[in-house]
């Protein structure tokens, strides 16, 4: 049996996100898609792929990572090639490496980035409609930016976690936050050595409140203490969110 | 009677090209989409507009530009929001302006301005899928901005046309003619006074062959003056050609 490691882009726009729910049938997901082409590519059944983050519907990835054991004798070199030959155009391997068989995909995951794009454009940009957040109302990123600087490190992140997710801690680091204007475009940057449900959506959505001049840059502090989820903003919509980067 | 110039964006993708053929009854065309937009809101029927650009199947615009007859009364800073609340999200308008009774959008374009985009990375990029050429392969870019060069200027360029174009002349200037790199990407981006059936996607098929040494860029003055389509490179697929802007 060997495990295999391999690095993928997808856009979310046409899935249910990326995990395969029991009960969702029909439902395509990014899982689902990829374990269907490597039964078809390796002719061996129930393969089961692990991602390292589990992207939402609408979430788009550049840089997931997964895991996978198979005994297909296929190179490894030909394992990206083979799985484009057959899956569809908005799902593609670049990254194959053979790895040791305790090697996991989630688990060993050190930091991982994710980008949220928002489109001040006037009017939407209609090649962004799928990847972007659209706001058309007046933001001062001087203070967004400001605000994003409370985030950075280790805290209990309750606030921004979707209610009713049931994890051992929410506790979690949040190494680099970087806001970056680039036209009419606003990109955040969050590395962290995890993240809880919906957090990134949440920060994002309590980072335009204050760039609306809703709450002052230092709520942020206060929202960390107070653990309550509903002090924090509403939740930025799936679309703007990309997996870039995960460190192992 | 008003008469109306607009300016919109569109992704062509699910588009059977701008114009509204005959006999296409159930193919939708953004010409046709729009036209049922502007029927929703004027309440007005047989409401034709004229594109600057009859912008093939796959095809792009970031800067078409129309203009239409109305007797509607709608204030014409509100026709942009107006066509956009009815509007599917491929397209967006972004300007409109009330002009003379004599503005043709097709007959008074000056130049207009496409972009070509390539994307050479090794996979292709997933979110560039129908916004780009894939060109995996070596590419000389100097060779390519040599052999531009030699298309500037006025010709006829009949060996960059669709066999079976009718047109009064195969003459046309090319204003400029840029190739840029950003990452992965090659932008070609031309300027012209107008351009023949094809002819964007012609030259850079051709580009596309010199770059990749199968002939010399000096060739493109011996295709000129050979006014023969079949001695030029093959045509590069439409989902690479965005309209980027058109001058009056």
């Amino acid at each position: 049996m060997r495990r295999i490691k391999m690095c993928l882009a997808y856009d979310g726009t046409n899935y249910a996100g990326w995990q395969v729910q029991a009960g969702q049938g029909r439902v395509e997901t990014v899982q689902g898609t990829v374990e269907k082409a490597l039964a078809l590519i390796t002719k061996e059944e129930g393969i089961r792929v692990v991602g390292a983050g589990r992207t939402d519907a609408g979430v788009h990835a550049r840089g997931q990572v997964i895991h996978f054991d198979t005994q297909s004798r296929i190179p490894i070199n030909r394992f990206p090639a083979a799985l484009n030959s057959v899956l569809p155009p908005d799902i593609r391997f670049y990254e194959a490496e053979e790895v040791s068989g305790d090697f996991h995909a989630q688990y060993w995951a050190k930091e991982k980035t994710y980008r949220y794009t928002l489109d001040r454009s006037p009017v939407p940009d209609v090649f962004l409609r799928n990847y972007a957040c659209h706001v058309p109302y007046e933001l001062d990123v001087a203070t967004m930016k400001e605000a994003a600087q409370y985030l950075i490190g280790t805290h209990d992140f309750r606030s921004f976690c979707a209610a009713g997710s049931s994890v051992k801690t929410f506790v979690r680091t949040i190494k680099e936050i970087h806001l970056s204007e680039t036209g009419s475009l606003i990109y955040v940057n969050i590395t962290a050595d995890g993240f809880l449900y919906n957090m990134i959506r949440i920060i994002v959505g309590t980072l335009l409140e204050i760039g609306r001049g809703k709450m002052p840059p230092g709520y942020i502090t206060k929202l960390i203490a107070a653990r309550d989820r509903s002090l924090a903003g509403p939740t930025a919509p799936a679309k703007g969110l990309c997996l870039e980067n995960v460190v192992y």
